[in-house]
């Protein structure tokens, strides 16, 4: 079965599974309700005096409701998947399943809310409205460069965590793989060339990632469909306007300003991570041949990735990783949100930062005991590393002053595991009993 | 234990259980995953297809996820409780408490959402603007007389129900009380005339449900803080710009054109409703005494009415209603909004309009086999009335081409037992299994 067969036949299940079961998520009571008497405290008349406590100290909403492990899943589903511009109510099936692996992998709440907007400006404002009940944001699927203002607003003006998952999610996944390559290959930070192929989310953000942890932007080449991205370029004029993140990524990029052709940034480079467009021929063997001794290659795409495996390794490259989880080395944001969300979470914190997302790719990374080639990064069956970069990810952000409850390290792992574990038996609960109906047959 | 100190201990039990168990519902998987390869239809790249059929028919998006069960709560938190404007923080607590009963009664999975808006204009737009991820919209503690507008707006606009409880609810469990008043005095509805006390959200809903039950709005009177309601008075041209809800009933209302004070309504009436102010002095004995005889007496204001039932028993009415629990006939919006909401949801209805909320006040009042001057309407714990009710609304909706779904009354009373039935056993298989913790000690 290739990879067209196999999406046709998931594509069938989806559908023929999502009219079974009618939605991903269930809501269900978390405190004891014995008779209408518990509804006194519950609600009316008790209630009054917590919200009466809140109005006084909105910080206290995190520790009388459950906003502390609530999450919105906020999209307007104009680059859903890889179909484009959907709108949200066809953007729901994606973020009830981004829902479930938030719920399944990190015992968090999360709560797709697919928004009808129509300009950027209405979007940061109808997500800022509906924050006061949210621990954090999650955005997803949202096209680019709109993502970028988007993203930047939000956080700017909330103080709970804001993260775009194609951006910030990617990018940390790719930093967690990157570290392990460069171990295995004997490579540096410092030294390092990266190409950056394609300039969307995954890649703009990494840029960013990639300088906080350590490695230099002047050794980042970017490359897009117009080429090398550098300051003498025809179009920096309109990208100062229209999108001002590629812009200033061209200023701060490329020290040895190179130009023209992605050919001319592979030469000697030992990094390319590739996160353009689902095309095997996007990157071409001979391009991989003229890079350094060993280089690493990420060809990110999906389905499809820009140079198969294979054809990757036979022009050279040492560690090859792809999208996918039927090759080695698959880059999954999965292993990371819900972990960063745990971690963000447990400690109450105001917002998520690159620092912390770095902290969280060492966790990552330090999770793979010995890497290989074929094995630089966990797996989201890897169940016991959520608590462990969750543990990372708290604790930065009680060090970064970020914090509203603070934890040692230690104690922020047993929290994480135990929120997780308890969900997850939660789950298996009503699983054993019959209340999660088995897959219907053919 | 008076009331005060009951509301005092309910309070400090509230704020302590809130602390105890850090939010009310909790969301989990409802479908099964035995491993990592089930995401390719749950989440990618299956679930693209499902995208695929919803983006060309989002009528789908109420068979193909979670939309047709779940509900948003929307508060600006502009009137929570008897609080006043609290803001959305502290509303949160509240709307947990709402979204509770909904679950545990209706089986709908309700989310609370406070919002921080600041204009009237701005509460639609962003009620709007999440609405694809919704089957119904509940509207909860907006002040008057904001909440006409709001509720108006989105009924307009959106192809979902969208309720205020505050005045949709009330007014439907003060229809169901009334129905059996007056089948029990021996009153009819043509000839009924009606007081209604107080002119906020339940009482303005209130006339509008009581001429689509076939009392007659002449025989109605409004009374508020100005005195009687009526088209000669003062300040009619500035209730038309300013409330021009209230406004339209000094116009409909009043056929006899009372003018002045109160008691002046109340002489020959059969009838007060009474939702004003919480002070057991605010309806006068004098005034029930000049009514018609076998006076029925709804005093509803929380948590005093606005004469104690005793006073007002020896003042000549026959029947008395209040809103509390630890009196006989509390009308309790908690029997109305989880039904009526199981019932649109069920028939995936595009709206909830006037006809609908009397059927399901008169499955209401039928519940009740032989009522009684100490029993005129039925409890939160009768739990076999939600499905007969919802029911009722489901196949009323079905009848005024307003369902997407159509069934027999029979089918949709089976449905919504089912559907409630199976989400209080998911919710006691966890609480047996010691997955929902018990109440701390003191």
């Amino acid at each position: 079965m290739d990879e067209l067969e196999r999406t046709m036949l998931f594509g069938k299940l989806a559908v023929k599974y999502s009219g079974f079961y009618k939605g991903k998520m269930r809501i269900l009571p978390k405190v004891p309700i014995v008779d209408m008497a518990d509804f006194s405290y519950w609600y009316t008349p008790g209630i009054a005096e917590v919200s009466k406590v809140i109005q006084k100290d909105h910080d206290q909403s995190f520790h009388l409701t459950g906003r502390w492990n609530t999450v919105a899943i906020i999209t307007d589903g104009s680059r859903t998947l890889g179909l484009g511009n959907t709108g949200p109510e066809a953007a729901l099936a994606v973020m009830e399943g981004k829902a479930l692996l938030f719920n399944f992998l990190g015992g968090v709440n999360a709560v797709p809310i697919p928004i009808n907007v129509s300009t950027r400006e209405e979007f940061v404002q109808v997500s800022r409205a509906i924050s006061p009940s949210l621990g954090g944001i999650n955005l997803e699927d949202i096209e680019s460069p709109k993502c970028f203002y988007i993203l930047r607003e939000l956080q700017k003006s909330l103080d709970i965590p804001v993260w775009h998952d194609d951006q910030l999610g990617t990018a940390s996944a790719i930093l967690a793989g990157l570290l392990n390559s460069i171990k295995l290959t004997g490579k540096n930070k410092t030294d390092s060339r990266i190409i950056l192929f394609g300039s969307g989310a995954a890649n703009i953000a990494s840029a960013y990632l990639l300088e906080a942890a350590g490695f230099r932007m002047s050794n980042i080449t970017m490359v897009d469909s117009k080429g090398i991205l550098e300051p003498e370029r025809d179009d920096m004029d309109k990208l100062m306007i229209k999108h001002p993140w590629k812009y200033e990524l061209a200023m701060k990029t490329n020290g040895d300003r190179l130009k023209g052709d992605p050919s001319k940034a592979f030469k000697g480079a030992d990094i390319v991570i590739s996160a353009s467009k689902s095309d095997p021929t996007t990157l071409k063997p001979a391009w991989i041949r003229s890079m350094s001794s060993d280089p690493i290659v990420f060809a990110l795409a999906n389905p499809d990735p820009e140079i198969w495996p294979d054809k990757a390794k036979e022009a050279g490259a040492h560690i090859v990783a792809t999208g996918r989880s039927d090759f080695p080395n698959q880059i999954n944001n999965s292993i990371v949100f819900p972990a960063i969300f745990r971690g963000v979470l447990d400690s109450r914190s105001r917002g998520v930062n690159f620092n912390i997302m770095v902290k969280a790719s060492e966790a990552i990374a330090n999770y793979v005991k010995d890497p290989t080639e074929e094995h630089i990064i966990p797996k989201m069956s890897d169940y016991d590393l959520f608590p462990i970069v969750a543990a990372e990810v708290a604790y930065e952000s009680v060090r970064s002053g970020l914090a509203r409850k603070a934890n040692s390290r230690e104690g922020f792992r047993k929290e994480a595991e135990q929120i997780i574990s308890e969900n997850r038996k939660s789950y298996e609960t009503l699983f054993k009993n019959g209340l999660i109906k088995k897959l219907p047959g053919e």
